[in-house]
């Protein structure tokens, strides 16, 4: 289950722009998350929604159930990247439905194996965590610059209920004030969740434990049209992950990043839910197996057995 | 053997300042590479320079007779890193013994197994491959922005004569006019080596063949000192380490690319070659392990086996 937002988002990059494209947080983590398991997205949209948008989220066999429908319009937010395709410039955020809302988790909701609360007001998240009959087997979560700023107390309360946060690299700095990742997520441990997964955009993932540390790159694509949702993509494909293993350990936690770096390469791709909504078994496969191939090295002999020179 | 600067630094980074300190690209390559090979080291100093300095490359088993003392000072670049430890801003520059210095590849210089034209004027680069009696093994290069602004086709040239170019990414963005580092790459290639590495300092590195790719992070580390001869050092692992195998082929380029990521780790982590050129092998077969440890993740079950939803 994703508690977060669903969207409608106009977008400019250098490959073009769209307009009242299909978007938010829980948007692209449940489809993400929807190739591995089932999703049911706890959110609100406004009267505007289309029907052919739930019917994009029944064909994945996400539980829409949990979608409220408010006064007003749905949440918009329209920004562009410029040539840094890592940082977006937000033109304009009309929250609209957002505005004092608070969730409802129907009870049908209340026992989810695994929860992501995604970006968005730490209380919120919390208040949705409190609802839950039973602890989830796993708890993630995401935020952003905007509540490190305005509501930092909340946030730090929230994430120390999280087994894994899951941020950006630029608001893990600014969370911790610390000048790099690897102080910035042991100040974050600190406040009490299990893991950090630290997400640098095109430049990968990096992820700490309390004594293990793993990193991958991004996948280096000859063309990124689109990064909007790239990290919430790269959430459903971690929690995803981990919704079909038996176990939840450093080694299926080290397979969630990939395939979290996975889904969140195939989103980049083209604008929106173009690429990520639209593919199958084959095409997951095989950019899974170009992760393997791009990061692994054969173990060879030791050049250091016989140093030239007497070291 | 490397044809390139031996200099006096001043340096400036957020944990401290430090003034005359020995440096210089084929300083840090050479120390580097010193680990797994013996090294020759073809560049220009002053009458200023410090014998100890040589004492300490010869306690590296460095063959320095390739090093001229010329008319005036050594070489001396001023410089400081900010919050943004992946950018140095030069404060000044003092060519001093380098200003018309044309190298002079002595007898016992020329013939070379393995050559590192590291960042420096792309038509004495050429100069000095031309200046051997036989093609090397290996040749690798490096270059920087003042040449690729100032000198782009003699650049050029040289990088055709490369079996590997290793460069920064902001530079391998430059020379291409791409926008990411695939087609950057391709780019490259296209001017006829047969390799490019890309350095992203602290978010590590990826290489490009005609058909194959392969991508590290850089090791995350609690405290970065000083940044200066990471690529250098980077340079030097790499090469080092292709001196010490059998066959140059797509996996021991792969260890290659750890082994340099291996050597920048370490020099980082002090002030100038402080750390660099104080390893031993203990030292140097936990930092591979640990590079190990970092990026690898056991094969699992294929979560794709069934998708939940019929996909």
């Amino acid at each position: 289950m994703v508690f977060g937002t669903v969207a409608y988002d106009d977008v400019e990059t250098p490959s073009g722009s769209r307009t009242r494209q299909l978007g938010g947080s829980a948007a692209y983590f449940a489809v993400a998350a929807s190739y591995f398991t089932d999703v049911a997205i706890v959110s609100v949209v406004g009267q505007d929604f289309d029907q052919s948008d739930l019917e994009l989220f029944h064909k994945h066999g996400i539980d829409t159930s949990g979608i409220e429908i408010g006064e007003g319009a749905t949440f918009h937010w329209s920004g562009r990247y410029l040539d840094d395709l890592n940082t977006a410039e937000t033109l304009e955020t009309h929250l609209n439905v957002l505005v004092g809302y608070q969730p409802t988790v129907e009870p049908h909701h209340r026992s989810p194996k695994h929860l992501f609360l995604a970006n968005g007001d730490p209380s919120l998240q919390r208040f949705t965590l409190d609802a839950l009959a039973n602890r989830p087997r796993l708890v993630a979560g995401d935020t952003m610059n905007h509540w490190i700023l305005e509501n930092r107390d909340e946030l730090v309360e929230t994430i120390s209920r999280l087994d894994v946060a899951i941020i950006n690299e630029t608001e893990a700095l600014m969370l911790s004030n610390e000048p790099g990742i690897a102080r910035a997520a042991a100040a974050i441990l600190d406040f009490g969740c299990e893991y950090v997964v630290i997400k640098r955009g095109e430049y990968g993932a990096a992820m700490f434990g309390r004594d293990t540390l793993f990193a991958t790159p991004a996948y280096p694509l000859a063309e990124v049209v689109d990064p909007t949702g790239a990290g919430d993509s790269f959430a459903g494909g971690f929690v995803g992950y981990l919704a079909t293993v038996d176990d939840i350990d450093e080694d299926s936690l080290r397979n969630a990043v990939i395939a979290g770096s996975t889904l969140a390469s195939m989103t980049v791709q083209d604008f929106g839910l173009g690429r990520l909504a639209n593919l199958d078994r084959d095409i997951l496969r095989a950019r899974f197996a170009d992760f393997a191939e791009l990061t692994s090295y054969p173990a060879q002999h030791d050049p250091l057995l016989e140093f030239a020179n007497g070291f």
